[in-house]
């Protein structure tokens, strides 16, 4: 609406579009529809497209202009909670579909939902694709972070200043891969989960799956589904202990490979076709000075972040979606909605050492954590927290516990149809369709057989 | 031996600890050896050992700290020209080897010999491993680049200054991998030559390979000989044209996939089980503000470089082995030691507009060139033209020219054996040795297998 560039507005950078950097952006736009003067915003995404790891890439290793590619998602990845968990509360997804769908829909059914939203609230225009963040300065004199993008349809590099700085660039990009002796000798295929793009060429193999988490858990699944001979997954701290259908087991972790033969803990050996490991990502923020890289593992609450979103020892850094992850786009949401109402000056910041005793507190709750059912607990609080900060819409979170809560039993009791359950939406009440076709034997994830079909 | 860090003295920062960036070091060791005062200079090595791209790595993707992995090269790679045409002229096979070997070893006896010469030098000191240069500066008003670095071990970036810029990051480490129609769909593996890391896992498979130069040659046959049932390889400009065996042939270019089956120009279609794009590489400097950036194709005189190395626009910034390559280390040699002789102040750099007339030369004669005998002679030419303007031991370039010629005749007549043939060096007049094992029935790679069996 104001076309007028005044130079005494605020400037906000914000690195990536996938769902985190999309609900900053979306954040803003609901200020501004509200008829509140918003700050200049400007987001920076490194890839053609937005939805970050939604935007699904059929490349691995580096992509056209050889940055790294930033996508871990795979041909037929459905998703692997209940949407009902994951709904926007300000975007139904009645309001986006039209009609009840299913509770585990497949990735490009998702990603046409995240889509949905922000093309409602034009959000294009504030989005610089093919736009890579190179590296950041903070100038303690003017207190702007000045950044160097790189532009990379056309090889350009300039610098830009902000006053805030969201960093929404994901945390489950960059592989963490331990060596295994033995492993340069493996004849077979090594791979990353973050590289795997769908489980056919694994057809009538036998696989090795290092890992006991999330991306362990469903590419072995897959790798079953889709007609792997066997599937062996080897874990280090504890088996994820479903009840594992025949073809798929468990081991304790693997020491180390003599040719194509797996060495286990437990003194067994097995030989294998291929090995994918699923040992978890790395927090990593190559454009980053050291003393602002959030350093953390893989957790629902790292150190440093107050509410989970402002860096301690500078709170105009902003930190979105870093943590391990039960809720999703709808965390991401309540998050930005915080982060915009300390941008636009709604929000009172307490003081560095208040904010470090909120942070302890958080912390020492986390460390009490016993099992999944805790983490559910525990990162419902948090949401719960964050929801009384800002305006964003309010919804049941107790019911989301309990619908995790559900998921998680209905995973440990059969792990191969726990997403034919269907779940009732705390946004609009309504409950989720059975899918036309049972999970294992859905063998096409496109959008059109989903809806249409 | 000078301890004392004289605030006057010179700084040279040297990017990559790889072929060139070792001879940048030893060029200057060199000088030191021979009384002269040199520069302080310091090398920075993003990976955990020197050697570049013949640091083996059996990562794929990114490594242990996250950096996209530079090493394209892969088990069961040997030389694919004789060593006669790259030997150091300062250090000869027979002085590390101590007895002759055959023309063309494996990539661990290369790596040895590398090593060789930098180990006899006490070269390592000057090497800060584990160290990616992130971000260049140019200060125009200290005239110094300012540079920040990333020690990966302790995740801790810093920023120095100097007043000379050596980049020899190399130029085979980010693919360039096109997009084909329906490649998505594709089921079995699509990867990139540098992702290639040994052709076990093709074993009874048909192979597609997309290319027409030296990988796809290499790859193709590597394939063949490790018992892949059959391999195509697809050209865009040229086939590759040589006397193939039974099992691999040439075909047209790619248009598309549907499923399984590639479709070719020619309307010729085939089933794959994997895909391998031997496309060649991007040259890639993500560390450096584009106006500084080498932007070019892979080719014998990349324009922008006076004498192949100085960058035009500021000499100070200096480019090794940037070239498209026929001569290898000795090149890099015969740049490193021009390069020296001017940052010692031992060299007169004519004025812009000179060097101007001198790359427009090289780029008009190149621009001429027909075929391959031509290319050989091109970078004959432009390596006397070096050696003429350094103290680099001199060596017989029209021998090794010869040498070239011979080999393409070689390869043109069996693409099988052409490794197995014998060259006599130009450094010390000594035959090479006819290797114990026929390449073709040679499986073993290993240095020890290679050297005393
Ligand atoms: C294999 C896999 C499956 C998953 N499945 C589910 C699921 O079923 N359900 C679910 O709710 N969640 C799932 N997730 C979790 C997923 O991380 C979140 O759903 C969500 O994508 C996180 O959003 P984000 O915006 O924080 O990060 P991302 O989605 O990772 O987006 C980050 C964006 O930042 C960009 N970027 C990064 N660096 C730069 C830079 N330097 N400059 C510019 N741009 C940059 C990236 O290109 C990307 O677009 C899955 C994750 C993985 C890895
Ligand atoms: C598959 C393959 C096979 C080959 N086979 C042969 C052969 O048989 N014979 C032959 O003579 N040549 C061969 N070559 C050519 C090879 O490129 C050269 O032999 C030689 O390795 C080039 O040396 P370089 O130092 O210029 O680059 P590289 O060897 O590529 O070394 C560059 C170094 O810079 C480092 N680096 C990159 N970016 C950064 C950064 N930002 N910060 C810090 N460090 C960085 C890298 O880690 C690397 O160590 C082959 C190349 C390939 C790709
Ligand atoms: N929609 C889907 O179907 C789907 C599929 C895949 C992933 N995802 C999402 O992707 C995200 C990432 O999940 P993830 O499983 O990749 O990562 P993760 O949850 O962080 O788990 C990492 C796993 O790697 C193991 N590990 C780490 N280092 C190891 C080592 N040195 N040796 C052996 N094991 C090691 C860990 O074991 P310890 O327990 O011992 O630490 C853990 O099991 C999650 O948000 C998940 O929901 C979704
Ligand atoms: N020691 C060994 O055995 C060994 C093995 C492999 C590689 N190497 C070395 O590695 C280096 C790189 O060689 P390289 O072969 O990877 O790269 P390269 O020599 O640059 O060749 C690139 C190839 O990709 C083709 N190409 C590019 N874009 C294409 C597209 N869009 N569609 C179809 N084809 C396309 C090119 O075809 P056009 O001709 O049409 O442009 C060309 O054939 C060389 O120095 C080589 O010596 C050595």
């Amino acid at each position: 609406m104001n076309n007028k560039r005044k130079t005494n507005k605020k400037r906000v950078g914000i690195i990536g579009a996938g769902p985190s950097g999309l609900a900053q952006l979306r954040a803003f736009e609901a200020a501004k529809h509200a008829g509140l003067e918003v700050p200049e915003v400007v987001c920076f995404e490194k890839q053609s497209n937005w939805g970050g790891m939604w935007n699904y890439s059929w490349r691995t290793g580096v992509g056209k202009y050889g940055e790294p590619i930033h996508g871990s998602m795979y041909k037929y990845l459905w998703s692997n909670g209940p949407k009902e968990c994951l709904e926007f509360s300000d975007y139904s997804f009645d309001e986006h579909f039209k009609k009840p769908i299913s509770s585990y829909p497949p990735r490009p059914v998702l990603f046409d939902y995240i889509q949905g939203r922000i093309k409602k609230n034009k959000i294009r225009d504030y989005i610089r694709f093919d736009t890579t963040a190179r590296w950041v300065n903070y100038n303690d004199e003017t207190e702007k972070f000045e950044v160097v993008f790189d532009d990379l349809k056309i090889d350009k590099t300039y610098t830009e200043e902000f006053d805030y700085l969201v960093v929404a660039s994901g945390h489950f990009s960059t592989p963490n891969m331990p060596y295994f002796k033995g492993i340069e000798q493996f004849p077979g295929q090594v791979m990353h989960a973050h590289d795997f793009r769908g489980a056919d060429p694994y057809k009538d193999q036998d696989i090795l799956i290092i890992g006991s988490s999330y991306s362990a858990e469903d590419i072995g699944v897959q790798c079953h589904k889709h007609g792997a001979k066997s599937v062996t997954l080897s874990y280090r701290s504890s088996p994820i202990g479903v009840n594992w259908p025949e073809g798929i087991k468990e081991v304790p972790l693997l020491t180390h490979f003599e040719d194509d033969i797996a060495h286990f803990k437990d003194g067994t050996t097995e030989r294998y076709d291929a090995v994918i490991m699923c040992t978890g990502y790395q927090h990593k923020f190559p454009f980053l000075p050291d003393e602002f890289r959030l350093k953390t593992k893989n957790n629902l609450y790292p150190d440093h972040l107050y509410k989970g979103v402002f860096y301690n020892n500078l709170p105009k850094l902003i930190f979105l979606g870093m943590q391990d992850q039960y809720y999703t786009f709808n965390m991401f949401d309540a998050q930005a909605w915080v982060a915009r109402d300390f941008m636009m000056d709604r929000m009172e910041m307490p003081s560095k050492r208040e904010r470090r005793v909120d942070i302890d507190r958080w912390l020492e709750d986390n460390d009490k954590l016993e099992n999944s059912f805790d983490h559910v607990d525990f990162q419902s609080a948090y949401i719960k927290d964050l929801l009384s900060l800002s305006d964003y819409p309010d919804f049941n979170v107790d019911e989301v516990g309990v619908m995790f809560k559900e998921w998680l039993k209905d995973k440990d009791e059969n792990i191969l149809t726990y997403r034919d359950k269907t779940f009732k939406s705390v946004v609009t009440g309504t409950m989720a369709e059975t899918h036309h076709t049972e999970w294992m034997d859905e063998m096409d994830d496109s959008k059109e057989r989903y809806l249409y079909q």
